[in-house]
């Protein structure tokens, strides 16, 4: 990938001298290197661009360029690629669009062993080694940009460079016909100017490579925060026109993300500002807020922005209470949020006060000030020396604490404010950004990635049956607990079976090959004795002939939940397991949570409890509590199950019945096949 | 209420020298308009302040201020205001803080015909009027701001200053103990300065006042944008704390809004943009948004954002489509989002082109304009002029469509970015503020305020019983349907009156006069026929005693669902109806709609469709629809009955079951009481 990010020398096909057309910016920021490397400007009809020699053809360049860069009309890129191979070159970044076959482009370049970045690029950029082959202008700096569309990264650049967080490298992989994200992250690694990552994506083809390379970032220190779409039916419709790959759905990503240790964000405003914010202020261990105000009503709407981004604003513990009392004698209420009523502007130190007592608490994971704070210099100069005396005092407590303190303030550029971004306490003019960048941030410490380690997976269980009765055999070998049962057919009767089998009654007949049971009205239910149970098999039988029947034994247990747990082969990120409220519920409320699969028991107890349903299963309106533990184990099975089986395609125990004394799966299906995609 | 905002003469005591207090920075404002009124400063140590002679006392003035500005030490307070009562002051504007029984206080005021305003005010302004009784500096401007939190307020009219919109009328109104936020606003209405209205409120006391005065400012084409806050648990906890009473639940207070024709925000921030937007962009009639971008990242980012916010981004038309195919020729594929790829940059001109094409569409409410445009001239000077020549095609082009059309750019102040604003063409660099703002202005487009016309209503119906046979008299009286019923007891036994009755089983047997029946074992369902009634009836009597009892025909309908149906006197604002999903779902996925009573039938279709579970009543796979029309009659009549009854506290109606053949009330809870209060 050096060739592509620090080339010794690069060739402009289609450098033009007309500013509005590609060919000119490529030409000029190609120049900008040209301390650092050969730079040769490729054009047929102008002897100089730019003040620089052109020549005609690439055949007449006095060497074989590192790396070629080619802005020509999409449909004679081919023909230009072909020569360039021939010639020697090895590295294309193309910038061309409408550039037909570009798959089969692509497969020439790689067996002719070279790399392709393109078509559909809008460039590269690597601040650190003078290398600027893209549109508009890169302010040099730490954030790096690896995007499918070029001028969407181009817009989170903007935005860095606005910020003052500027920009390390910029990768606009367009079609992503050779060289792939993951490729260009993982050169991210080691890359010294980046610090962080900002990576847009349309495709999530090879999505396993993606998570490796992002898990090696997170282990690396750096951040990498992802943008993409399809979550909106539009969305997912021009993507789709786009890229001509589906998306994937935005849960699956989600949870590649949580897996990985990465954090997706909706748009590139949100993005640049985290990334900010990573930059300068200390992450937050958990998600409980105080928030200090001096006024009880930014106070308030500071705590419901809080929750409205999932953070917690808890009541204050008895000992910090007291402190708060000590510290704010004149308060006749003191509750978190924290109203300063006053005692700030009688004196300022109080800011700092409260805010160290406020850090001290294990129970709080970070503070808001939010209010006049910052103002003070601004509105009445005798006080400037004083505030900014506290500003230096809160940069101390911060760095004692480890922990982030975030200012909204009604000054947007006050000494203050400045002072405050130096010492690692961001300050807002807007408590919503307070708050996003502090949930943002939370999220993404709270979320460092999962091993999903599947060395100790036990291998395929293949050969696989249709029926009830190879999913029921499935899952139960995979430790899953279904009905008691026993088996009828191929001449053996039920007043043979049933009388020895301890069976209790009321019964369940289930036909066990029909891949859907149900329709073929291979299942009745209820049956209360043998007599019942030797009228339905006889009837049964007459109508679906002889083969395997199950009879088990219904669950009649009180306090049941009926829950969902599911596991599938995602196309591009691999196994996936899932857990759902029973009935229509599911679909009404989409109460449902997906990760990646292997799950462990903790982990499979935290999806659990993502769902709204799951108060249900906790001792909901003093019914007893559900097993929850035997429902996780469920999980951990079936997420097992999928990831040591690619050849399960699908998988879904629909209910699972959760009792408080345990969790049964009592309908399963599972769908094999040989065409099942297993992911890159 | 001239006294206030305009007064012929004001005097400020407690003015002082020092400018880190309160006493300076109201002297200093009052002397603003020394020009327009007498301004009077009393301190009895100082002989000058800020080089205007002073007076030591009060009675020294050379005449009664209309308005009396207080800021002294809250405990002495209420001997100021009663030696000012006395020499005849009748306006009072209270900043001091810590006024103990300040009820008391506005008592005293009231009674001797004059007003307060506050205490814990933090001023007024009039811009028009060169009034300045407050802290801080203050840009002329056309939003009012109304607030309970002086600070709050402080924090919006610096964010619309710093916007460019600036404040014609600021009222901290604090306390409220006298002047409330629905009489100042009332003032707004014929104010010429004002056109906008921000509006912070932590108690809804009044709340039918208030509603009236949003009516009145809707009417009015002025724009009522509110915040208020409690959303959160420790948001209540504080304005509890703060206002002593307890804030109105959310859902009331939205209804409330809607009703009223005015829109909540969450935050300051938020509001200030809608603010600016109102001042410029036309108002969208509804939420189907058109995007058209020159990156397909960014159209499907857009696109997202767009959903995310509840707008709709639909496929375009086949008319639009075929218009979009001749406008861009080369373009492969052409949906919503419309990705132009290059056709802006070959010819700017197409930017407008289209934008013309897609607000011709009936079915586009909006269109948005995401990316590159309004960099142009900034990166490529040769493109300036075009590109400002485009700029005023489009605001032509919006002129005469009077649609908005929002634009997202990735230039934050290009002369085409100034001029597009200048053009009512609002031009954001984040694609979330583009798209909260065309949400926010959409909703209030939709929301223009409910006539709630309880002239026609009929009036009290009481007496009232405790138990389930008046209500179900109630309810059925009003028009909900119950089902078919005989009553027994009081001599008339089963065998009597079930034979005759043309009842059909099974039956439900229920005690007809406790107020919770199901507690006490009134109520006895499934019975199938004359037999089992008798025994039912002989045990029920034998528990419970003679009385009323009731034999109903219990719903065995196929296709159910239920629903529940309630409505209640809002402390604040009055009758109130809601609709909920049956079962847990209501308090597990809060699947429920509120509206002030009483409603339409139009209005009641609306709330139910507002219902997660909606999708259960219109076919949900492959049933037949329940009767939506009978559910609705049953909200608008329990809607009608809270309305015209102030002395029902509560009616539940739980469940109504909807099936295709009708909507039935199968229990009904009517609470009354003599205590319950009435909205003022």
């Amino acid at each position: 990938m050096d060739a592509f990010f620090d080339p010794g020398s690069v060739a402009v096909l289609g450098a033009s001298n007309d500013s509005s057309k590609w060919g000119f910016w490529l030409a000029a920021g190609a120049l900008r290197g040209a301390e650092r490397r050969r730079v040769y400007l490729i054009n047929s009809r102008a002897a100089s661009i730019q003040g620089q020699p052109t020549f005609t053809h690439l055949r007449e360049l006095p060497e074989v360029p590192e790396l070629l860069v080619i802005s020509v009309p999409g449909p004679t890129v081919a023909g230009v690629v072909a020569e360039a191979l021939d010639l020697g070159v090895r590295a294309f970044l193309i910038i061309s669009a409408r550039v037909p076959d570009a798959p089969d482009l692509a497969a020439a370049i790689r067996s002719a062993g070279g790399r392709l970045i393109g078509p559909n690029s809008l460039g590269l950029v690597d601040s650190s080694n003078e290398l600027l082959l893209a549109w508009g202008n890169f302010t040099p700096g730490t954030l790096a940009v690896v995007t499918q569309s070029g001028q969407l990264g181009t817009e989170i650049a903007t935005l860095s460079a606005r910020s003052g967080l500027g920009i390390s490298r910029f990768a606009s992989i367009g079609g992503q016909s050779d060289v792939r994200a993951a490729e260009v992250l993982s050169t991210l690694v080691d890359d010294p100017a980046t610090t962080q990552v900002a990576l847009y994506l349309e495709s999530f083809t090879g999505g396993t490579a993606l998570v490796t390379a992002l898990k090696a970032l997170r282990a690396a220190g750096k951040p990498t925060m992802i943008l993409t779409t399809g979550a909106s039916s539009a969305g997912a419709r021009l993507a789709k026109s786009h890229t001509g790959s589906l998306t994937s759905t935005m849960d699956t990503v989600d949870a590649a993300c949580r897996a990985a240790g990465a954090i997706r964000l909706n748009t590139p405003g949100q993005l640049v500002e985290l990334a900010d914010f990573f930059a300068t202020g200390w992450l937050p261990a958990g998600h409980r807020v105080a928030v200090l105000s001096d006024s009880g009503g930014q106070g308030a709407i500071a705590a419901d922005t809080a929750e409205n981004w999932g953070l917690g604003v808890p009541e204050l513990s008895q000992d910090t209470g007291r402190r708060m009392s000590e510290l704010l004698p004149e308060a006749d209420h003191i509750d978190n949020p924290i109203d300063l009523d006053g005692a700030g502007e009688k004196n300022l130190d109080t800011y700092a006060d409260v805010t160290e007592a406020l850090l001290a608490d294990p129970a709080i994971d970070a503070v808001i000030l939010s209010g006049y704070f910052g103002c003070y210099g601004q509105d009445i100069p005798e006080l400037g020396a004083a505030e900014l005396a506290v500003v230096e005092r809160l940069g101390q407590v911060v760095g004692e604490a480890k922990k982030p303190v975030i200012v909204h303030s009604m000054s947007a550029d006050s000494q203050a404010v400045t002072r405050l971004w130096e010492l690692g306490i961001p300050a807002y003019t807007s408590i919503e950004a307070a708050m996003r960048v502090l949930a943002h941030s939370g999220f993404y410490a709270a979320h460092s990635g999962r091993l999903t380690d599947t060395q100790d997976l036990t291998g395929p269980v293949t050969p696989w049956g249709t029926g009830y009765a190879a999913a029921r055999d499935v899952v139960s070998r995979a430790g899953v607990p279904v009905p008691a049962a026993v088996s009828l057919g191929k001449g053996r009767e039920p007043a043979e079976a049933v009388p020895d089998s301890g069976l209790k009654p009321p019964f369940a007949l289930k036909a066990g090959w029909p891949a859907h049971k149900t329709e073929v009205g291979g299942i009745v239910l209820g049956l209360n004795d043998l007599a019942a149970v030797d009228t339905a098999y006889a009837d049964m039988v007459g109508r679906l002939g002889e083969g395997e029947y199950i009879l088990e034994e219904m669950d009649t247990r009180d306090h049941v939940v009926e829950i969902l747990v599911g596991g599938r082969q995602d196309e591009n990120f691999g196994p996936v397991v899932m857990v759902a409220a029973g009935g229509t519920e599911t679909e009404l409320f989409a109460d449902t949570w997906l990760e990646l699969a292997p799950v462990t028991h903790v982990e499979a107890l935290d999806m659990i409890a993502r769902l709204s349903c799951a108060r249900l299963l906790t001792g909901w309106r003093g019914r007893p509590a559900a097993d929850v533990d035997g429902l996780a184990e469920v999980i951990v099975a079936v997420s097992r199950l999928v990831a040591a089986n690619n050849d399960i395609a699908e998988i879904e125990i629909n209910p699972v019945r959760v009792a408080p004394g345990g969790a049964v799966a009592v309908d399963a299906l599972v769908v094999t096949g040989e065409n099942v995609k297993s992911a890159e």
